[in-house]
């Protein structure tokens, strides 16, 4: 990709670190051994994985052995659904979760209704808040999982995650947090927050693809999703994805150094972004909680025209944005989290997510505000609903 | 690791080939966009995509649109067995399998039974045979799966899956094929197979640790083992481990390639190393069948002694081999596949795998050759049933 591009999709992927991707090097070739082999080979390879569970453990600041590797976050969510509820089936089969949940939440929630459990979905509010008291509302004596995302990868909007799990502790009802979109990048601490289960992964957070984990608290029964060898105390089979575990720890580490710093630098990037935006271009909207959101986090919608147009002509300048869901844009519906949120439809239809990191600058901060306007004129001027309300 | 080191472990885990590696790189940090973007970043990625994919394909005579790609082969495995039954319960709760699968085929099947599914196991013969005939024996009314694997990871004996197919497609009945330890290293074509499913592995054939596909014969029905977005057309949801993909699909293409050559090369390695052991140290016993296995295996018993302290002493002069199942010999477990072939405990006990792969040398056969008896000699000496025999 050229050097002049301006990449505002880090809620979708993010570059590796190149100091990540050092520390995965060497075990692709050369220490390429299978953990589980008794022999120095194995040994190194076990080594690495101990060392990168360690590090992943301290991010969230959890015990390692509570850290469970799997291949990425949607897997990380499944095991959290279907390995709490089948575990407690006999208990009973009632989970409440909030409309804006990430697929990997919304669709095994959907297939568990159909093999007989009950959902509770709980709604947000026009700033995609999930109100607490409303989860309290919801429990009975057969809800055995709560599960409600730290961050929404939409919109961007930060859950009150302490308070929810307060009243999920007070049940004695096990609370799973879906934090992909917000470990790394905002303070994720398991003990803090007062979760039982926690999903995140490296490929948000400067890591490779391949790599996630689900944390779960010690004592919590909890089946596995894939069953096969011994790996991962038995709750998660298959040979480990040692360089991905590697660079998924080490990147676990440097999110640990650096998140203050990133924070304050990509929201201050990202702070410029909306103030222009906003000042540039008449009728637009932030989506998500002003303040409460991640760092580099603005999704906006223009009134009158479509995002898809936007996000084209966008990309014929070198610079890439999401439209939707970052997860499955090329499903191309439009976004349930909005539609959830109470937006119209035109309006969330027209709605664009820039998602800023840490490699980005301010000289492509000015890029994009000198590139936008017009192009939402251009493509207002071309739109009959907007001609006619003018 | 020592360039002088021997590694005969091959079946545990292989290095990845420069080439497959080379390919990977610019995925890391360059181009590394989420497939589902809609943008050139998202281009990137959903091209090296499909070209992964047909790659993949074409090693085994598949279409494309029949490969998914999951992250390792134990998921593979579970997404067959757990696809194909909830897909099929309403039809029959009936699963046919071997007795000596890889774990996770066992461990599956042992967690179906327990939720109400009947599995028949069919045994083996002395050189780890399933006769197809007992296939068809067992097969009933409610019969909705047939699976057995192409190779076995640990003694290499190649299965009739060809004829085992035969008689599932007779009475329409799926067939599913664990080639983990087969593609890539034997033909592995699945039209002339006759299977409906068939799970394969980069990191068997010098690819990444992290990819593995599962082949689903078109019109097959088969349900998600993990939900989220539209990836792999719903059939499993996440982001596409994309350097491991592409990866994959070299190694998968390399394999395709050098096929023919590696096969000869490594069987002739493998067969001199037999040979040699056969006639310089006595009392051994070959496992598995002694030509229909895989080209890098040797599988050999040592009567009287430990395989764990051949294990130690052959580490100790730089040669790696395994012990037992390769795929957990951290469980220290005697081999469920040598019992299940009729080997007595101490037999099994005593057993060493060694697996060759296309980077050994005739040289580090020589070598084996010269450290090894001496080896065997010493721990026969030092044990007290070979003294009481002799």
């Amino acid at each position: 990709m050229a050097d002049s591009n301006i990449y505002f999709d880090n809620a979708s992927a993010t570059p590796v670190d190149k100091r990540v991707l050092e520390d995965m090097l060497p075990y692709f070739s050369i220490h390429f051994g299978n953990p589980s082999s008794l022999h120095d080979y194995g040994d190194k390879a076990h080594g690495a994985l101990d060392n990168a569970r360690e590090q992943a453990a301290k991010l969230i600041n959890a015990e390692s052995e509570e850290i469970y590797f799997t291949s990425c976050g949607t897997e990380s969510n499944n095991m959290a659904l279907w390995g709490i509820a089948r575990s407690l089936e006999g208990k009973g089969k009632h989970i409440i979760s909030s409309s804006i949940e990430h697929q990997s939440i919304i669709n095994p929630l959907k297939e568990m209704k159909k093999q007989g459990w009950d959902i509770t979905h709980i709604g947000v509010d026009s700033d995609g808040f999930v109100d607490p008291d409303d989860i309290r509302k919801a429990i009975r004596k057969d809800t055995v999982l709560i599960s409600v995302m730290h961050a929404n990868n939409e919109v961007g909007t930060i859950q009150r995650i302490k308070e929810i799990a307060a009243i999920a502790n007070e049940k004695d009802i096990a609370l799973h947090s879906d934090g992909v979109a917000a470990a790394g990048i905002i303070p994720a601490d398991v003990k803090d927050l007062g979760v039982s289960l926690y999903s995140f992964s490296a490929q948000q957070m400067y890591g490779p693809k391949g790599a996630a984990a689900l944390y779960v608290k010690k004592g919590t029964r909890i089946k596995p999703l894939i069953l096969g060898g011994i790996q991962e105390k038995g709750r998660r089979g298959g040979t480990e994805n040692i360089p991905a575990i590697i660079g998924f720890g080490r990147a676990c580490e440097l999110a640990a150094q650096e998140l203050e710093k990133n924070r304050e630098y990509i929201s201050g990037l990202r702070d410029d972004l909306i103030d222009g935006i906003t000042k540039s271009i008449d009728e637009v909207k932030l989506n998500g909680h002003p303040t409460q959101r991640i760092p580099g986090s603005a999704h906006i919608s223009f009134e009158f025209i479509e995002g898809e147009s936007i996000l084209l002509m966008l990309n014929m300048q070198g610079i890439f944005a999401a439209s939707g869901s970052s997860c499955a844009s090329q499903a191309l519906k439009s976004s349930y989290v909005l539609t959830e949120m109470g937006l119209s439809p035109t309006l969330a239809q027209g709605s664009i997510s820039f998602s800023l990191g840490k490699y980005n600058t301010s000289e492509e901060v000015d890029k994009v505000l000198e590139v936008l306007p017009p192009i939402v004129d251009r493509l207002r001027q071309m739109s009959p609903i907007y001609n006619k309300e003018k």
